[in-house]
């Protein structure tokens, strides 16, 4: 049985990384379903021209004729076209790890956002920077360097929103229990951005829990999450 | 087939109502599984004596010979030993309601109480309420008015700590998609506490996803969630 081999755009960075927390989930669902494929780099200012305007935010997947854009979007079709090792155990089960996605952009990834979005940007290939730059300053109404000048501070804040996770992992190695699910890939993902970009470790020396926790999740799948481009989380 | 009838020890106030974020998930738990149960209310001041300093903590169940008290290991119990309607859709839907509870504990439970514990207290039976005053001050290191004194203040970061919740009802109309879950019972357990003893709306008038998700919350299993004696939750 031969299938067209899927394409998965990722956003990049100079160092050739993949660059988003939702590019990161995407990679790890295709992962646990054992399903290959063939990436395809694109830097910010190429999705608008690439796509035809079509899609203004990466992941994009193709699976043959079929281009979809959105995480969400993507783990579902793959998990009905592709229903051999599922991404959830069911409708409630989506539910609630679609919650704690909601949860983890909320009170996490904005956060991590106003932390890292400088190195974000310093990260970049250098003819996406002043696109990059000049789409989030608009946003922001700030330039990138008022957005995070209190970072230092913020980054108490950072941490102690992450006490759910570590709540989670004194009752069981993985966010889902004995085995990763989902909601590890998701809070996986976060990592995986700013591992890539980061100049300031977000975590302290002894949070052991997420620790543990990132140690056992970047060695998943063959080591997916391990590079040697990675830049500490850890003071 | 005759089973001993469940009982449920539940903390109650002076008006007779339940007190507890905790016991009101398991009120719904019982309901979801169509549970029969007899309930035995008990005040602040009635549990160590009651269970002779085996039990700290209600909610309490007993079921025949079977005493267990904390919430999780309750349902979990239930679960098991009446599978028929179960709360979990298996262990990663167990694992991620478990992070969302761990979520809700740290971002609006604390955040609940230090609105409202003096509410907690004037609402308690009259001969639990030195107790409760003293077991808690000397928890907060403080009375409990200066604990609650700028709770107005304190208003606007619960409603912003329950945007998760509305990031979700925007697309199901339970937080568990379709039908609610053990993520709805925890939630609307939450409302429960509050709406017992608030002197203080705690959201604003045009909340309407909040609002919404309450009002059928409230409804399922006939009604269980109605009482004249509930005091407004909106302005």
């Amino acid at each position: 049985m031969t299938r067209p081999t899927l394409r998965l755009y990722e956003l990049v960075l100079a160092n050739g990384r993949s660059a988003s927390p939702y590019v990161w989930r995407v990679r790890y669902a295709l992962a646990h379903k054992g399903l290959a494929f063939d990436s395809v780099p694109l830097g910010f200012t190429e999705i608008h021209t690439f796509f035809a305007g079509r899609f203004k935010t990466l992941p994009v997947i193709a699976d043959g004729a079929t281009m979809l854009a959105e995480s969400w979007v993507i783990v579902d079709y793959l998990d009905q076209r592709y229903p051999e090792k599922p991404l959830f155990a069911g409708a409630a089960d989506h539910a609630a790890i679609r919650l704690l996605d909601a949860w983890l952009s909320f009170e996490v990834l904005r956060r991590m956002l106003r932390i890292y979005v400088l190195d974000v940007h310093d990260a970049a290939r250098p003819e996406d920077r002043s696109y990059f730059r000049q789409s989030r300053e608009a946003r922001f109404k700030m330039t990138l360097e008022a957005y995070t000048a209190d970072r230092g501070e913020r980054l108490s804040r950072l941490r102690e929103a992450l006490m759910p996770l570590r709540m989670q992992l004194r009752q069981s190695p993985f966010l889902g229990g004995t085995a990763p699910s989902y909601a590890d890939y998701i809070a996986l993902g976060a990592f995986q951005w700013i591992g890539s970009v980061s100049s300031l470790p977000a975590l302290a020396k002894d949070d052991t829990l997420l620790r543990e926790w990132l140690d056992r999740g970047f060695d998943l799948y063959d080591g997916l999450g391990r590079d040697a481009r990675l830049r500490p989380l850890f003071e």
